[in-house]
C-alpha cells in the first residue's frame, strides 16, 4: 500500500487544538509529510473548523480551561461527522488537571487513535507503569508497553500507540512493533507532538486507522534516524531541523525499505 | 530608493498581536530584515505598547475573544497616533468567528496595508473567489487577484497585497506585480505571517506604504528563492531556516538586482 | 567544579510559565544543556507542577491576567518548597502592566535569580538607566550595569544577572564579569529567554545559585560565540539553530577553556 503517496495526494486538512510550545513544529511536520494544518482553539469557531477537516488532533500540552472546553466541543463534532480524532495526553499522570481532563476527554469523545509514552498511556489504561520503578529492565518495559497499549486500545475501542525505544501500535487485535527511531529524539521537545500530528494526517487520508498509525510512526522514527545519521556530531538544533527535512523527503519506497515493523496477531 | 537600508537604520519597533504558531518566525524574520519586534496581547497593556511602536501588525491566526478585544483597542490607538496598521486576516472565509472578526476590524480600524492570499482578500473585498471553482486557469487567478486586490484597496482606502504565484500590490491607483518567490514556500507554515511582519517593518520605516508593501513582498519572495536554490534537495526544515538566513543577508543591491517587479498605472 | 556534568546527570525538571514566542527555544535550549522542561500555566495545575520540579522560571514576555495569577501561585509554591525561582522581567519598564506585575512578583515571591538586560534590571532595582541617555559610553554602561545589578541583588536578596556586552552576575557580595557572547545574539529573538531557562537548569542542579548563574551565563555566551564562528556568513536563521547545537555540545572542559569570567570581591 502506498500510504504516503495517498497522504500527499489527498492533502488532508488536520485541525489541531494543541500547546503553544510545539505548535510550529507540529504544523511544519504535518506539511512536510503531505498534510495541511489548521490551528484554532476558540470555542466560537472550533466546531466549524473541525467539521471542515479530515482529522482532529487534541494535545493537552499546555491545556487551560478555555481550550479544554474547545477540545470537548471539537471532539464531539468530529464524532458526529465521522472525522478521526487523535489524542495526545501530554503529561497525563503529572497533575490532577491533566488527569481529570484526560478522563473527561476519554469519557465524552470516541477517539480513533491515542498516542503517548508509557507513562501517559498507563494513565489512560487505568494502571500504573511506575510500580516497577526506574530499575525495570528493557524487556520489562517492552512487556509493559504491550500490555498497557492493548489494555488502553480495548478499553477505549481505538488504536493505541505507545512510543519508546520500541514503539507499539495496537487496536487490541492487530499489533505491530516498530523498531525505528533514535534515543536522541528525546533531546528535542515536541517529537511526540509532531508524531501525533502526522498520525492525524495519515488517519485523515487512509481508511484503516491501525495502518495509518503504523505508517506515521515509522515515518517519524525514520526521520529521526536519517537526521541523526547526518547531524549527530553537530547538535540537537540541527537534528531538530533535520527531522523536518527528512519528513519532507520520505516516500513509500523509503518507508518500505527502512521501516522496521514486526506484526503479531493475537490467537 | 534604499528601502532596506532605511529599515536597518531606523530599526522600527513593530507591535504584533498574532498567533502562537508562527510568532517566533515572525519575530525572527522581522529582526532579520532590520526591525525590532514586540509581542503583547493583554488588553491592559496593548494600547501602551502600540503607542510606543512604529507599526502594528494584527494577525488573526489563532484569534480568541481575549485577543480580539486587544486588537480593536490597539488598532484604534494606532489610528489615533498615525501609526501604520497591517492586517493579516488568516483564514478569513473559513469560520464565522474569523469572518465576523475581520468585518469588525475593518469597520473599526483604518488599515494601512492588508495582506492575504486570494481567498482571504476575496472575503475582505466582499466577493467570492471560489465562484470560478478549482478549475480556474492561472490566467484567471491572476486576473481575479488583480480585480479583488483593487476592490479591497478601494473599499478600505488602503494598500492591499494578494500573495500567490504572482503577488499583487495595489493602493487602487498604483499597482505592482511581483514575480519573486517559489511555490515551496507553501510547504512551510507562517511564510505569510512572516511577510505581514516584514511589511510592518517597512511600513514603520518608510513614508510611502505602497512602496513599503512592494519592497517587503520582494524581500520575502527573494528570501524564498535564495533559500530554495540552496536547500531544495535537503528538505523543508532547512528551507525554513534558509528563509531567515536570506532575509538577514538581503540588502538594497540584491532587492534591485533580483526583484522582479512590474508596475502598471490605471488610466 | 564540574557544573555542566552535574546538570546532565541530575536532569533537573524545570517548570516554565513563559511567553508563547520563545517557549520552543527555551525548551530546546534547556534540553540541550541537560535539563528537562515542562511548560504549564493553568492556575489549576501550576502549583502541582512546580512542586514536582527542581526549578521554576517566570518569564513575563507575553503576560496576561490569567498567567500572572499562575505565576504568583507557582512562585509561592516554589518558595514554600525551597525550589529556586528565576525571574525574567521581559520588557519591565515598557508598560504599566509589566511594571506592576514585576513589582507584585517581587513583593510576593522570594526570587533566587533575576536576569534581564540593563533596562529591565534598572526597573527592578528601582532606578532609571535611561537618565544617561543613549549617548552613554561603553564604560558608563558597564559601570551602570554593575551598580544596578548590585542594587537589585541587595534589595531582593538574590543573585542578579545583567546581560549586555559584558554580563554581570552578582549576589551583592560576590560579583563576576563575563566577557563571552557576541552582539549578533541580539538579532535572534529569545536568547535572553533561553538563558533564563538554562539558569533554571543550573540552579535546579547546583547548590550555589551564584555559581549556577555564572556557569549558565558563560554557556549561553559561549554557545553564541561558537555558533557565530560557524554561521556568521550564512545568516541569523542558522545562527539560531547553531546556538542550540552548541549548547548541546558544551561540556565543562569547554566552559573552563573558553569561559571568560573575572571575579571581583567587595571589600
Amino acid at each position: 500500500m502506498k500510504s504516503n503517496e495517498i497522504v500527499r495526494k489527498k492533502i488532508p486538512l488536520v485541525h489541531f487544538i494543541t500547546n503553544y510550545v510545539t505548535a510550529n513544529d507540529a504544523a511544519n511536520a504535518l506539511l512536510a509529510c503531505g498534510g495541511s494544518p489548521i490551528m484554532a482553539d476558540d470555542i466560537d469557531e472550533c466546531a466549524e473548523i473541525t467539521a471542515m477537516s479530515q482529522a482532529l488532533v487534541l494535545n493537552i500540552g499546555t491545556l487551560n480551561q478555555r481550550t479544554i472546553a474547545s477540545m470537548i466541543k471539537s471532539g464531539k463534532t468530529a464524532n458526529a461527522n465521522n472525522i478521526p480524532v487523535i489524542l495526545d495526553p501530554v503529561g497525563a499522570g503529572a497533575s490532577s488537571l491533566r488527569n481529570e481532563t484526560t478522563k473527561r476527554l476519554l469519557a465524552e469523545i470516541q477517539f480513533t487513535i491515542i498516542r503517548g509514552n508509557l507513562s501517559e498511556i498507563s494513565f489512560v489504561a487505568g494502571c500504573s507503569a511506575s510500580t516497577r520503578g526506574v530499575d525495570s529492565s528493557e524487556q520489562d518495559q517492552k512487556h509493559d508497553a504491550l500490555t498497557i497499549a492493548k489494555q488502553a486500545a480495548t478499553k477505549y475501542r481505538c488504536v493505541c500507540v505507545v512510543t519508546g525505544k520500541t514503539d507499539v501500535v495496537t487496536d487490541g487485535i492487530r499489533t505491530a512493533h516498530i523498531h525505528n527511531g533514535v534515543s536522541a529524539l528525546s533531546k528535542i521537545t515536541g517529537t511526540g507532538c509532531m508524531l501525533s500530528g502526522i498520525i492525524g494526517a495519515y488517519a485523515g487520508a487512509l481508511k484503516d486507522s491501525f495502518s495509518a498509525a503504523c505508517q506515521a510512526t515509522i515515518s517519524m522514527g525514520l526521520a529521526g534516524e536519517i537526521a541523526y545519521e547526518k547531524y549527530k556530531m553537530i547538535g540537537t538544533g540541527s537534528l531538530h531541523i533535520g527531522i523536518i527535512d527528512a519528513l519532507s523527503q520520505i516516500d513509500d519506497t523509503i518507508l518500505k525499505e527502512r521501516g522496521k515493523i514486526i506484526y503479531e496477531t493475537d490467537c
